[in-house]
Parts: C-alpha cells; sequence; structure tokens
C-alpha cells in the first residue's frame, strides 16, 4: 500500500469509530481511561519500556541533543505520570453533558444547545512519546476518535503505546479504530492527513514553529494552530521594580523551552536607568544572554550585545532574552502587535489606566496584569487538561481543554410546526 | 496597481482600522449604524437606485434567469428593508460585553475570558446587494472589521452602498478602512483575500455550493462554509399522517431555493402505502417533481420518475423532491449520515426511542423532532440576526449570530505571582 492509501485506510476507521463513540456513555469512556491507566502503567511497561529504549538507541546514535534524548525517554517513573494523567482525565466532568442554550420560541419551537464531539481529530507532534497517551485520552474523553502522528524517533515507544492503549479501549468496550496511528515516518503522510476533509475533522499540531506553519499552510482540513510564543514582558513606570524583577526572571528562566516563556522585555525609559541594573544582575546569575536596544548599550555596554531586528520575532526557548527600552505603553503595545504570537503578554505597572490600556489593546490569548505568562496553562487555569494552548481567533483561544474539543449541535423539538 | 496589490491594501486598511475599531464603545458603533440606515434610506437613496438600475440593465442584457434579476434588484422599499435590518443590527444586544468564565485561582490569580473581535472578516457573496449593508452591520456590531466582495452583476450597486456606508461610519466617529470593498471583478481576487494570512481573520463564503467549495479548497485563511442544505425529512412508522405531511410540504415548498428546504423525503416501509398517496398529492399540487427510489416506483409509476444515485446527494433548490423507502429509523440515519450536508435534519415520529435515536445519531447542525427543518435561522432561533449558517463544526455551528463574529481573550491579574 502507498503512503496515502495506508492514511486513507486509518482514517476511515477512525471515522468510523466517532460515529459510535459518539453515543457511548460517559462511564464507559471513563471506565476505557482506567484501563488504559492499568495497562500502561503495569500489564505493558516492559514492552514499551523496551520499545522506547530501542527508540532511545537510535536517537543516541544520531549524536542529538541531551534536552532531545530527554524529552524522548521512558522511565517506570515517567509511565506511572502519564497512566496518573489517563485517571485524571477519567476524574474530569464530561464536556459533553453541558448545554448553555435553551429556548422555547413562541411558536412552541424548543430549541436546546447540546456539545457534541467533533469527531476525528489529528494530532502531530514531535518527540514526546506522553503525549500519545495525553491526546488519546483527551480525545476519547470528549467523544472523538484520534489519528495519531508522533515523531519518527519516537516510533517505536508510540506504536507500542498505541498498542497497549488500544487493547484496553477494546477491553471496556470502546470501538476499534477509535486509537488511529500513522506508523510511517514518510512527511508525505501528514499532508495526507492533513487533506482528508470530510474524514479528519481538525488538525492540532504540537510542536515547533516548522511544524506548524507546514500544517497551516498545506492542511486542507482546519488547523489550530498552537504553541508559539514570543512572549512579552513590559514593566511601566510605575512598576514595584522587586516585582517585575522577580516576574521576569520567572518568566524567562523558570521553564526557557516551553511556549509561555518570555522572549523580549519592553522597559519604560524613565524606569530603565534604575530597573535595567537589577533585572541585568538576576538574568546574568541566571546566566541568560542579554541582547539589547541601542538605548540598552547606551546604559550598559558590558552585558548586553546588540539585538537585531530578527530577535524581536524569535521564540528562543532557551536562556536568550532580547531587551528594548520604550518611551511609553503605547509604544510598548505597538511593538508587541507587531512581533507578538498572540500567546501571552503581561504588563508590570501600578498604573490602573495603563493596565487597562493594556489589557484592551493587547492582540494575544491571555494578557496579564502583574503576573508572570508562565501561567498561560490548562492546569493553571484550573480546566484540569490541556491538549494544546491556540493562539489563533477562531474556535479556540488560548488554553484548550475537553470543551475545546467539542462542536455544538441544535436539537428542536416541535408538534408539527411549520413556518409562515 | 495589480489585483493583488489593491486586495493588499485594503486589507492591511481594514485591519488597521481593526485594531481602533476594537476599542470603540458600542454607543458609537450603534450610531454609526444609525446613520449608516438613514444614509441609505434617504440621503444616498437616488445615487444606490441609480448604479443597481445600471446593474440591472446590464444583467438584463445577458438574459439571465428573471429569480435571478429579482435578487439583483432594488427598490425604494428594500431600501426601507435595508434599513431597517441596520436599525436592528443597532438594537441588538453588544456581543463583546459578554464574560461567561471567570475565576480566582487558589494562588490569587484573578481570571476572567472577555470576547473580542475576530479583526478582519473577509464576505464573498454572489448576487445581492443586500448582503453588502447587512454583513457590514454585523461585522462592525462586533467590533469587525470587513472585506466584502460581492458579484461581479452587482459591483455599481455595491460601490454605491459602500460609499454611503463608509460616509456615515466616518460622519460618526469609526476609523476609515473599517468597510473594506473589493472593487475588482477578477475572480483572482478570491484567491487572494483568501490568502492574506496574519491580515484576514476568517474568510466567510455565502453563496452556492460552487463558490464554498472553491474557497474551502483555496483559501488559506481560516473558511467558515456556509450554507449548502441537503437536508432530510424522514417519515417514521408511527408519525401522524396529517402532521407528516404537512412538515414535508413545507420543508419542500414555502422557499425552495433556501438552505433549509427539503431535498429527501425518507418514508419508513411500513406507513409507505398510506402516506405515499396523501404526501404525492399534496407535492403534485405544489408542482413538485417528484424523484423514487424502485420501492416508490412499485407504489406508484405514474407520479414518480427514477432517482438516480446523484439525486442522494443534490441541493436541488427548486420544486424537485427525491424520496426513498427505508426499512427503519437505523436505515433512515445510515441515508442521512451518508448524504447529508451537516445542515438541518427532521424526524417526524410519535415514538420517543426513535426520536432520541435520530437526535443523538444524526450528524448535522439542527436535528428536529415534528417541526420543519425551514426554521434553521437566525431570526427563528431568537438570535435576532444571521450571518450565515455554519455547516462545520469548527468555531461556529448552525445560525451564526454576532456571538460567533468574536472570539475570546483571558484577561489575568495577580499582584506579582510567579510560578514554581
Amino acid at each position: 500500500m502507498t503512503v496515502k492509501e495506508i492514511v486513507e485506510q486509518k482514517a476511515r476507521a477512525a471515522k468510523a469509530a466517532s460515529r459510535q463513540l459518539a453515543t457511548v456513555p460517559v462511564g464507559v469512556k471513563n471506565a476505557a481511561l482506567y484501563a488504559m491507566a492499568e495497562q500502561m502503567e503495569n500489564t505493558d511497561a516492559a514492552q514499551i519500556l523496551a520499545a522506547n529504549e530501542a527508540d532511545v538507541a537510535s536517537a543516541r546514535a544520531k549524536n542529538v541533543k541531551a534536552s532531545y534524548i530527554d524529552r524522548l525517554t521512558l522511565t517506570k517513573e515517567r509511565l506511572h505520570g502519564i497512566a496518573k494523567g489517563l485517571r485524571q482525565t477519567a476524574a474530569l466532568p464530561d464536556p459533553l453533558s453541558e448545554s448553555d442554550f435553551s429556548v422555547v420560541r413562541p411558536n412552541g419551537l424548543s430549541i436546546r444547545r447540546v456539545r457534541v464531539p467533533l469527531g476525528v481529530i489529528g494530532i502531530i507532534y514531535e518527540a514526546r512519546p506522553n503525549v500519545t497517551a495525553d491526546a488519546a485520552a483527551l480525545c476519547l474523553k470528549a467523544g472523538n476518535a484520534c489519528l495519531l502522528r508522533g515523531g519518527s524517533e519516537a516510533l517505536k515507544s508510540n506504536a507500542a503505546i498505541v498498542e497497549a492503549l488500544t487493547k484496553a479501549a477494546a477491553s471496556a468496550g470502546l470501538p476499534a479504530g477509535a486509537i488511529g496511528f500513522i506508523d510511517v515516518t514518510d512527511r508525505e503522510a501528514v499532508g495526507v492527513m492533513g487533506n482528508l476533509r470530510g474524514i479528519v475533522d481538525v488538525i492540532i499540531p504540537r510542536g515547533g514553529a516548522g511544524l506548524i506553519k507546514y500544517c497551516a499552510e498545506n492542511c486542507r482540513v482546519p488547523v489550530i494552530e498552537t504553541g508559539t510564543g514570543v512572549c512579552h514582558t513590559f514593566v511601566d513606570e510605575t512598576a514595584d521594580l522587586t516585582m517585575a524583577v522577580n516576574i521576569a526572571v520567572n518568566a524567562k528562566t523558570s521553564r526557557p523551552s516551553v511556549c509561555n516563556a518570555m522572549e523580549t522585555l519592553l522597559v519604560h525609559e524613565r524606569i530603565a536607568p534604575a530597573f535595567l541594573p537589577l533585572v541585568t544582575y538576576a538574568m546574568k546569575a541566571k546566566q541568560v544572554e542579554l541582547r539589547g536596544c541601542e538605548k540598552c548599550l547606551a546604559l550598559d555596554g558590558v552585558n548586553f550585545v546588540p539585538a537585531t531586528e530578527e530577535d524581536w520575532a524569535t521564540e528562543y526557548g532557551d536562556l536568550i532574552l532580547a531587551v528594548k527600552i520604550v518611551p511609553d505603553v503605547t509604544a510598548a503595545i505597538e511593538h508587541i502587535n507587531r512581533y507578538n504570537t498572540g500567546h501571552s503578554e503581561t504588563i508590570v505597572t501600578d498604573s490602573v489606566q495603563n493596565a487597562e490600556k493594556f489589557r484592551r489593546e493587547v492582540d494575544a490569548a491571555a494578557v496579564y496584569v502583574n503576573a508572570s505568562t508562565r501561567f498561560t496553562d490548562g492546569f493553571e487555569f484550573g480546566f484540569g487538561a490541556e491538549i494544546g494552548i491556540s493562539t489563533q481567533k477562531l474556535h479556540a483561544r488560548g488554553p484548550m481543554g475537553l470543551r475545546e474539543l467539542t462542536s455544538v449541535k441544535y436539537l428542536i423539538d416541535g408538534q408539527g410546526q411549520c413556518r409562515q
């Protein structure tokens, strides 16, 4: 079979399963999630770890970065973590049980809007094999079939995980095909998945900016763009300096590789002479490389190297920070709306007016006042789960929980009504 | 300038306007809508009607269908109707004032989800010039700029309407560029609009299946598919026969050209011998052409011509009806899920079980029990306005009102919180 035929076959199986899944009671889905946890953590743990060891060995042979190996590696402890996540998903409220609109019209028609699954969700991701279980669990809980396409380096691990999940799901009575897995590593597979309109309902890429751009430009199936974050912290004239240093250091260094980490620090020019030495000292203590605008360099030619135009648009994902001194909050907002990716932005200020202006005018999924951008996350927001953070405006924006994996349907009950 | 340059220039102007519009108070937007109504109905009525006469004369010279001329034609009365619609839009609640989620987290972070405009909405439509005013009004009310691209036959009418709307909007203080109008008739313009990712936020095509398919396949900007309807009525074994005839006749004949009209009638085989003569008589009295499955032809070889496979998938938009006799509700649901376009489906039944099965298993935006599919409409649902009926699952499904022209934004207020 060609790559196209393989992908289409799996997608059609997922579509058929999705029709059945849409009517499976939540109790059955929860039982499947508990069974999946047990299978991953105990019954099939040895097979999964063995498959993962083979993947890790191949990756090591290619001399990849240590951080990459770390993301790829599974341990007994990490399997426990994954299993715990599956059980937490089972314990979440059923997103299909909500109805937020119901009306009886003057003609007697009763109209309800209920939540329904999206159908088949294609997830395209990179090295982390835990995404396989997390994403499958969230899709299933919301009544969706999934079609998983992980990174080629994790192929054996992912295959072993999917096998375990599928066995457990079947034992609980879920339809075969509910967890579709694309086991061809050819990049062509992504293109095929992304163009199965009418079979795959949405594509969610989880990975670097390159993957997301590729999907957005090459998929005819709707794509939800997630997780690219050129996030900013703006330190206003009236900021509490200690708070500003703490927030900036937390936003940059607590986990530099994630999408809600800060990439650019904007500083009000009136506070810059006082603030810059403090934040420079704190950042240097955390081994952060500093790239500054001309005004920064004028204030401190020792700790800063010059930032280029490219720096303002770069998601470093690393211990590098671009710093720009701006004349006021208006200039800060302009800079942000020009260079940001619509993820998370924060202002540190004591001015109610500037806080409100920043909230209103900054165009991003999450806009903070006096807090670190690192909180943009489904768990921190209290959603209990997260499939990704949408940086687009259509369908979902910000952390996507179970509700964002559903659509709606209008149910209308009449007694013979006809329209005039 | 090339088509590409013209479209890009207008789109960039709309984008700039959208940033300003996002913060314009609702009172100013409403004042603009009232001024637009006045301008269309009185101040500029003569110019608009003169421009429309020229369009109608050109269309007549091309010998197009009478129904087409009717859609294209504006009269003083129709301008009053459009103005009334603009005032109704002004009177609707502000969709940006709602917040449906607000929480204070254990760490003291206060999180609110508020509604924000989508940004720039591209509307691509066909002959009816009234869409120009209706669509612009709904986009503006929700805080969006629009980029309008109407049919070439209505170019002069649309240009005159946009000129009137723009003058009125400017007099009320709205930013220039808020109502973008693509005055090039080249089809290339659609392709350019649909690929301005990062400038145009969403494309909503309003028109025939051909236009919608073209947009879905050729736009990189997200598209909301609207208004194709292969809608079904299923008459179950236990249906009240009089109710079933009334619903079927209403769904087929009250306005055959619209998307919520019935195209295929499914009949339970046990009730077919009693029901078919009744519905045949009623449909024939309304000049409906009947195309039946083999079983229909066996029961009535006089009034039916044979239906082909193609008929089951066709949106006639005309006084033609496909009829199929099915063994039970399961077969009816299977047929619907295979051939429908996800718009509106109805069952006529006295069985609670079958009604519930139909509601649960039919995959469509609106699923009816004992009522005509003709009610799928923003006004009939009580939304007060409608930009179209979405037949897709992402972002919006079913009638789209003002709320569906918005996105969300999370506002997070802290007191210096940093993430562990």
